[in-house]
């Protein structure tokens, strides 16, 4: 890629358009969207005045709101013209809804009547619905009309269809009766009527199906393509399998954001502003906080005890990081096979025994290396106080494993999301319980 | 879903075959497999008898590997064949490749000859590779055939194709020549020739090109299949986008279990032994534990300080957690934009300056957070001190929001995954760093 970028930027020597252009023609817009930023605000107009009419719409759909805003005011208005126009509905939609208020009312004055029509329609629906990532270019017919006059309107019309795979078969309401695919229709007789050969029994979701589920549906028929209805069964509009395969990238940048302990939207790092990070991140943040504090109090409670033992302190982070890290492994585990379907609460049984004996395990070989670390290197403690430690880490470890394996799966019984609960959360609790366990442990190994 | 198992269930009395099957037609294979382990082994070969023939084939591609296994065992010997060489040939040799030695040879015995020779091909190949996900199942053609030859020998052959909607151009040695989509089949005339209206310039990927990159590019390019060609671009097979979707799930998990500290593959959690899971556990707990315990040597050195100063003891494990969170979060929000290939290297000055930002602001709330909780609620210090705690975690969360910034950008930049940088490692660091801050603001504010 960097090769790429390289030569990019040599062609961009003015002798060189010719060249420029054959590189460019290689690309597909995705791959020109993904170098897109390499070049400076000069250079990407004159790469964008390069690549070929019917590529242009499909870029601009890619880039960041930053770059596609930058476009939007440089280019000339009959370029913009033609290139909003050009575009898939629905990402004409998010183009729309991202961009700065001053340049949305410059947009909408270069959209076609029938551009303007079709982003309306999109408009009204919320961006996280199944209906927020469809497109209604689909292709519906009757199903009175014969095999022979479909793949005639398939001809005739396929340019304008998102795909002309999958047929979909509507009564004069535009209400949802069947779908036939262009299998179906290659394997029939020209004169075979549509309603005799197709699937009466359609897959479809509502526009107000949340979006990851819509994927999932599709996911599991292995669809192509997936009808969205309204409540009257009337078709909207159709989501493709490209578009479920951007709602399951961001399912899971929402997820590792949950992980790392923030919320909100996944919009791109370089676009959110500094405030929009703070937002993103002070919640949780503060809520950590707040919990955390009350190893305070565990501290303070154990305050006698830390004068006669002073070394236990030397101990306190690792104690509390590793515990943590064990907590967090089993959580992980868990809140992963809980959103995948795996698990359920109903294992419980089987989750804890596994837990238990991998707690153990885990639990008795961290006791011995402390026990190594604590005994042999500096600072280097005495023999049973080192003993001490090591009991109280094992312990502390078992406890943590058991634990995250056991609140994903409680949370997730009551009917809340348990990603939350993993990572950091979980750190917090285990902090809490850990220290306890950690003091009462030595106290009683110490006999103080 | 849970109405659904009921009805299920409720209908499993041998009465009522008639309306379990046909609650069973109304259910995708997918769907089926997704309830299959609410069942008993009884009642799930009681079920698997009602499924229609096609779909149980399909059913067993999404078990479990040990129901996998108890299927097998348990069916007769004839409907374990159909079964078998009625399974698409990638999950059959999923399937070969994860059950145990004794069964695998009683499988091999029951595939036909066909299905053998397919299945040895698909073996040769590694299951993390292009070759590994493909079908052989594609449609291949001639160039010099015509449109309409074309569409009979699709009519013919549709049956056996995992998609028709793309055909693949090959010569006599089957070198990969060019393709053609049934759109622009049926555009074409008749009596045109595949290798005028083919498209030339192929997107593919090589048997050895990594799986997750594979699916990058069938995601980049929106294709519905992928062709996957040897070294000498001979066609080998193709990845359809179904396949991907898969792909990109386990990337999903495997991105998941590195930010939870654990390494290893994402089987299934109920499919590994305890054994396993603490391999998968233990390398990454270990070398925490190991790093963590530089913070015994950071407290020793501030032993003499702790002694004047006993109140900072208390806050020793608030102000290390939220330094990691503060952290961690930072190093996420790097993590994903290095992911997604949002962020570069070269974003690393503008990075560092909303870091910066951001990190003075999350450690001013902080530290006002930390400055009431500690002065107003017990156990209660003074307000020297809470002074002291206050600025020196406003000074630790500052610096491991910049610092969790930085190291995932580094590592990325020099080659690695940053990932493993996240969560637990950047925690560990920042422990050793954050403590050391802490001392010596603290040292200074209160004059020891």
């Amino acid at each position: 890629m960097q090769n790429l970028i390289e030569n990019l930027k040599e062609y961009l020597d003015p002798v060189n358009d010719g060249q420029l252009r054959s590189v460019l023609d290689e690309l597909s817009a995705a791959e020109i969207a993904e170098i897109w930023d390499n070049f400076s605000n000069e250079e990407s107009l004159r790469i964008f005045a390069l690549i070929q009419q019917d590529k242009r719409s499909d870029l601009i759909s890619e880039l960041h709101i930053y770059e596609q805003e930058h476009l939007i005011r440089e280019l000339s208005e009959g370029i913009t013209k033609t290139l909003l126009n050009g575009m898939e509905p629905d990402n004409l939609v998010d183009l729309i809804q991202s961009v700065s208020p001053e340049l949305r009312s410059a947009v909408w004055e270069q959209l076609s009547e029938e551009t303007r029509r079709e982003t309306t329609f999109l408009l009204r629906f919320d961006e996280d619905d199944a209906a927020g990532i469809m497109t209604p270019r689909y292709a519906a017919i009757l199903g009175g009309i014969t095999v022979a006059q479909a793949l005639k309107f398939i001809r005739k019309t396929m340019d304008e269809m998102e795909t002309i795979y999958y047929l979909y078969v509507v009564d004069k309401l535009k209400r949802l009766n069947g779908v036939v695919s262009l299998k179906d229709i290659l394997r029939a007789n020209d004169s075979d009527r549509i309603e005799d050969i197709m699937i009466r029994k359609v897959i479809y979701v509502h526009d107000d199906t949340d979006q990851e589920e819509s994927a999932r549906v599709l996911e599991n028929h292995g669809l192509l393509a997936l009808p969205v209805v309204d409540r009257f069964n009337r078709l909207l509009g159709i989501i493709t399998f490209d578009d479920v395969i951007d709602v399951i990238r961001e399912e899971q940048t929402e997820d590792i954001y949950k992980m790392g302990a923030m919320g909100g939207n996944t919009n791109s790092y370089l676009e959110t502003s500094s405030w929009g990070l703070v937002k993103k991140r002070i919640p949780w943040l503060i809520i950590l906080l707040v919990a955390g504090t009350i190893t305070t109090n565990v501290l303070h409670l154990y305050q006698d005890l830390l004068l006669a033992a002073a070394f236990l302190t030397l101990f306190i982070p690792v104690i509390t990081q590793t515990g943590g890290n064990s907590g967090t492994q089993s959580s992980t585990l868990m809140i992963r096979g809980l959103a995948t379907g795996e698990l359920h609460f109903r294992d419980i049984g089987k989750v804890m025994l596994k837990e238990i004996i991998v707690g153990l395990f885990l639990g008795i070989t961290t006791g011995v290396v402390i026990l190594t670390r604590a005994y042999f290197t500096p600072p280097g403690i005495e023999f049973l106080p080192a003993i001490a430690i090591a009991i109280s880490l094992c312990s502390v470890v078992i406890f943590a494993t058991v634990l995250g394996a056991f609140v994903p799966m409680l949370i997730h019984k009551i009917g809340f999301d348990p990603t939350v609960a993993a990572g950091p959360l979980m750190s917090t609790v285990i902090d809490v319980c850990g220290l306890t366990i950690f003091f009462e442990v030595s106290k009683r190994i110490l006999t103080l």
